[in-house]
């Protein structure tokens, strides 16, 4: 049943073909059918297919549908079709959706929710964004500690099926505080007189509703949990978190530390999804930010200006040695960024981590100058490059050449060896130090890294440049 | 009991006190646990944990702890001893930890495993590295699909507690095929004489053994999955993964994505865990591609040197410049990469994707282009930047100071805008088509880019400045 695709559906539609669409709801897992229905042009098709296969399977594709579908179809169905889809959607599926709907949309399918559930959904709407309390659900399984087993099974056979999980059961006292939780396996495991008391498990790992997402996904990575129960101001049990939600958030820290590396600012959406003008504005600003820092390596270029003067072709390196240096500091600050990031890395370690890297920067230094030295000579002695030596003879005029060569190949490696120790323990430094402050190291350290690491090459190169090749200005 | 630290720890033991060290070892979770002992110097500490604490906790201790303490702890330990620990670990954590042992090492801990288990380690051992086969693990639950419920809970209850999990049950036939999946939940509702066959998903998603790590957590990700079966070339079950394994395998990539991005090679361990010598080895042969191919700055920079001699002030924009158009081809290559990764893009979107940062390329050269041109006034009016005007009227002799300022920045506008076009433009085409061609983008583009951004820059600009400012060269 893995080949279903748009046009099988939409056939099947234009034929009425309800028996067969069901069969294909019941074997297709929803997502697939999500995709293929995320294509059809007609609303009406999709009208349809709510109207007349099952709202048992139904559910799930909603579900799964991409935005602007889901705001479509709500605005096609009427009131009564809207209010049995809802009554099977899960609290915090239809937080997460409603957030992103027109105004006059929301109130209309907050009219049309059973009113328990409305409160429910009013209360989530209000915790802050990338909060525990804006991505857990409600629909969590809350048994009494005085339950033995069995009483503990036949509850959750009642009441189980509307829940998000079951795999994990949280326990509450009288007084409605959250004592201890138990995995469904060793519900089966015990004894059916066992009370959940004595079988629960009491040290549990909980987070506060206004605990940063990315926060809760890594306490429950760290202790391998398929939900988190997520305790108000008072230590109640407001809501729990699955570990599908905490794959989700995973997935989309991930994705904004990467995408701020490349300096732009996290986008919501998907790149296809998000529009041209918002595309423009997170690319912007970073921009222009990057273009004014620029103004330093201006400056130290412009007070060169005369070294310059005297022997042009040492222009010709500027780019070489600028980017050398940012690859060598960029790489460390990258490996710090990622650590800090999945927490492997704290500040204290701070003093053990730059001695670590100082080692490494003198390994790669000392490797990428022979490698340089040898580079250049190659590339002056076959001449794939052009260098117009005749200007430097005439500064340098008591040497030759091949002298003259080695000289000027000499004060770049030289440049890039110190340079590349530099870039390495500032690679290292400057996340720390953005954290430290309480920064977000992914997105200040790398502008600030390439402005400084230009700096000091440009001073490096210039100063080793007059002393080797003794110019005098 | 959150405050646990190595120093409690330490001091229970040395005062053998082995009761109170129980009681930790019970409500403290493994992971802070491990964290603690990682830290503890001796390790005959270690050893007398694992000796005189019951197998039951510490077997959990042992699959947390750091490679170098299992290492060191595995030497310690007395045959007796090493079984005991590794009968309770769970295969696919005795196939990680051994991937990294020296060879004796890892032929003492096959020689104190038990004989089947011994031979599902081998097994484990012999797929390859980031196959769904190197991180399955062979203990999963199989049940016969003419079993009903209470049979099947039977099961559960007699061989269930040595199973990775039980949350998600597998049903074959006689056959030893694989013929449906039911989750414990689903068995839970159902009545106790259903039959298997019955209530059972028919509908079951499985990945080969050969399967890359990256797509079995993706597609685990896509349909919410806790595990997933692997099949064989046969077609039968040995083994599966599950959402705490596929989890791992979503970091490590996300690592190695961000990682590569900074030119590093990925690393397998931490940076912390990881040596000096192999960390600049990770390093060193990007920064030596990098600067081979500066080689084309190079080349194009000595070809403009006469133009560049006319007028030494056009050089202090060069990094300005080199560093904006890199800046806003990276930001559309990160964008892409990340969809890539993340399968939200798909190479056949290509043109959709190049029209549209066509348009956001368009608004961004257009913004940044009037941002550049009054900043590069200001700069000059102001005098932050000290650029050398005597030469540039020399050369420009018809203009007067303020003319050829407004010159000199209209030609880096020009080139800014121009630029950021190519730039984008490139920035996206460039990992779709390292995409298509069957590599890695977020290891191949991002170098390639740069330099053939770089090149683009300087030909602009100078193509630019020459007929701006009427440069005969």
């Amino acid at each position: 049943m893995k080949n279903i695709n748009t046009e099988t559906i939409k056939k099947l539609i234009d034929e009425n073909n309800v028996k067969e669409l069901r069969d294909i709801f019941i074997k297709v897992p929803p997502i697939d059918l999500a995709d293929c229905c995320n294509e059809l042009e007609d609303i009406k098709d999709l009208v349809f297919l709510f109207r007349y296969v099952k709202s048992e399977y139904t559910a799930d594709l909603f579900a799964e549908l991409k935005q602007e579908k889901k705001e479509e179809l709500i605005n096609a169905l009427s009131d009564g079709e809207l209010a049995t889809l809802l009554l099977k959607q899960a609290n915090d599926d239809v937080t997460d959706f409603i957030e992103e709907l027109p105004a006059n949309v929301v109130s209309r399918v907050l009219k049309n929710v059973q009113k328990d559930k409305r409160n429910q959904i009013n209360a989530l709407l209000n915790y802050k964004e990338h909060t525990a309390g804006s991505i857990m659900t409600t629909e969590y399984l809350e048994l009494l500690d005085t339950f033995n087993v069995d009483e503990a099974i036949q509850t959750i056979r009642k009441i189980g099926k509307e829940k998000e999980t079951i795999f994990t059961l949280f326990i509450r006292d009288k007084e409605r505080s959250l004592v201890g939780e138990l995995g469904l396996d060793d519900l089966i495991f015990a004894n059916s007189s066992d009370c959940l008391k004595d079988i629960m498990n009491k040290t549990v790992i909980t987070v506060n509703v206004n605990t940063d997402q990315e926060e809760v996904a890594k306490t429950m990575k760290r202790y391998d949990l398929h939900a988190i129960p997520v305790l108000n101001d008072d230590q109640k049990l407001v809501g729990i978190i699955t570990i599908d939600d905490a794959l989700d958030v995973m997935e989309d820290e991930a994705s904004e530390d990467f995408i701020q590396m490349g300096h732009v600012s996290p986008i919501e959406n998907s790149y296809l999804q998000t529009g041209v003008i918002k595309l423009a504005f997170k690319s912007v600003p970073w921009l222009i930010i990057l273009m004014v820092l620029g103004v330093f390596t201006s400056l130290i270029l412009s007070n060169f200006q005369d070294t310059l003067a005297l022997l042009p072709v040492l222009t010709v390196f500027i780019p070489l040695l600028m980017d050398a240096g940012g690859n060598a500091g960029n790489q460390s600050t990258t490996l710090i960024i990622r650590g800090l990031a999945i927490g492997e890395i704290k500040v204290k370690d701070y003093f053990k981590i730059v001695w670590k890297e100082f080692r490494v920067a003198l390994l790669c230094a000392l490797i990428l100058a022979i490698a340089c030295f040898s580079w250049l000579l190659i590339e002056m002695y076959i001449g794939i490059v052009n260098y117009p030596l005749e200007e430097t003879l005439a500064t340098l005029d008591s040497l030759g050449v091949f002298k003259a060569r080695l000289m000027i190949a000499l004060a770049v490696t030289i440049t890039i060896f110190v340079d590349v120790i530099f870039a390495k323990i500032l690679g290292v430094s400057l996340p720390i130090f953005v954290k430290l402050i309480k920064l977000d190291p992914a997105l200040i350290s790398s502008p600030f890294l390439t402005t400084i690491i230009d700096i000091i090459t440009l001073v490096i190169y210039f100063v080793t440049s007059v002393y080797i090749l003794h110019l005098v200005v």
